[in-house]
C-alpha cells in the first residue's frame, strides 16, 4: 500500500479542522470531517445534525443503563450504534484511499497501521477564546467555558470508546501549537512527513 | 531580542539529547547538555557525576525532612541548591545566546518568553529499550525497567520543581514521536521553526 492517511485529533478552537483541510488541499487528497459526517447520516439513517450534536456524548450510565434507557437500534444505544457505524466507515475509507480524517477516534480506530500518521492540535487556552469568538460569535456561556465542556466531552468520548487518553502525548506522532506556530506553518510540517 | 533558544524534553532513551546536538550544529548554535552540567558543577562547587546522578532526584519527603536531613549549603537542601545554580545559568545563557538546551526543567524556566520554542521527544518502549541496550549495554535491570524508573524519576524531578506535569501536551510548542519519524527527520523539522 502505498497511500497514507493522517488523523488530526484536536482541541475545540484549535483550528485542527482548518489545518487538516488545507493539508489535504495541498496534498491533492481528500479530507474526511463533514464529509464523514454525511457518510455516517446516510449508512446509518441518522439525521447530520443529530449527528453532531449527539456524536461527541459518552453514553451515560454505561452499558447496562442504556440498555434500558436509551435503546434503539439492534439493541444498541444510538451512541454505540453511531459507533460501529463510524468505526466501519473510517475502516472502509482508509482501505480505499489516501485521505485526512479529522477526529472521530480515527487514530485509534486505524491504530496499528504502517501507513498512518496521528497528529494533535492544541493552542492556550487564550487563542482559542479568540478563534470560537471569531468564528462562531459570543454566547451566553463564555468562551472559556464552552472550550472546557467540548475538551471535556470529546476527553470523555475517546476514553469510552478506546479505554485511551485523549490528548497524551505518546499517542501522537507528532503535536503542533497551532497558537504559537500558526496554521501555516502547522500544514507545512504535517505535508511534508507525508 | 533576534536570537531564539530551543528547548528539548524527552523521555529516556528516545534520542532527544542527539536530536538537540544535530539541531544544534546545523543551526551553528550552541547545544548545552553536556555543556550545561560542566558550568553548574562549576559554579555549584559540586562534582559533575553527583550532579548527573543526583541532579534529576527529587527531594524525599519535602522541604522540611530535607532542612533536618539533607541540609548542606545556605541551609539548602542539595537538590534545591543545584536547582537554584541550575536556574540561574539557564536564564544567564539565554540572555546571552542562541542555543538548544536539553532537559533541566529549561522550558519552565525560560517560559513566558517570546523567542523560545519548546519541545518534547518520545518513543515507542520498544524502540526506546532497543536504543538504550545499542548505546549503553545490558544491565542487570530490563531495559524496560531502565526506561520507567528514569522517566518516573524525570517525572517526579520535573513536577516537584515546577509545579506543571512533564510530558503533558499542552506544555510543548511541538512535540515529536522519534521512533517513527526518525532522527533525521525530527530534526530537520526543529531547525525549519528556528
Amino acid at each position: 500500500m502505498g497511500h497514507r492517511i493522517i488523523t488530526i485529533s484536536r482541541e475545540f478552537g484549535s483550528g485542527g479542522r482548518t489545518i487538516g483541510k488545507h493539508v489535504a488541499e495541498k496534498l491533492g487528497i481528500s479530507c474526511y470531517d463533514n464529509e464523514l459526517l454525511e457518510k455516517i447520516a446516510e449508512e446509518s439513517g441518522l439525521a447530520k445534525e443529530y449527528i453532531q450534536e449527539r456524536g461527541e456524548y459518552t453514553p451515560k450510565g454505561g452499558w447496562l443503563a442504556n440498555a434500558f434507557s436509551d435503546r434503539s437500534l439492534n439493541g444498541l444505544s444510538v451512541q454505540d450504534y453511531l459507533w460501529t457505524v463510524q468505526r466501519k466507515l473510517i475502516l472502509e475509507i482508509a482501505e480505499k484511499e489516501s485521505c485526512v480524517i479529522v477526529g472521530r477516534c480515527a487514530d485509534y480506530i486505524l491504530q496499528g497501521r504502517a501507513d498512518i500518521l496521528t497528529v494533535f492540535i492544541h493552542a492556550s487556552m487564550e487563542q482559542r477564546a479568540d478563534r470560537i469568538v471569531r468564528l462562531y460569535g459570543e454566547r451566553e456561556d463564555s468562551p472559556e467555558k464552552r472550550l472546557r465542556d467540548k475538551d471535556k466531552r470529546r476527553a470523555g468520548y475517546y476514553q469510552f470508546y478506546t479505554d485511551m487518553d485523549w490528548g497524551k502525548i505518546q499517542n501522537y506522532h507528532i503535536a503542533l501549537d497551532s497558537g504559537v506556530l500558526g496554521i501555516d506553518r502547522c500544514v507545512d510540517i504535517i505535508a511534508s512527513l507525508y
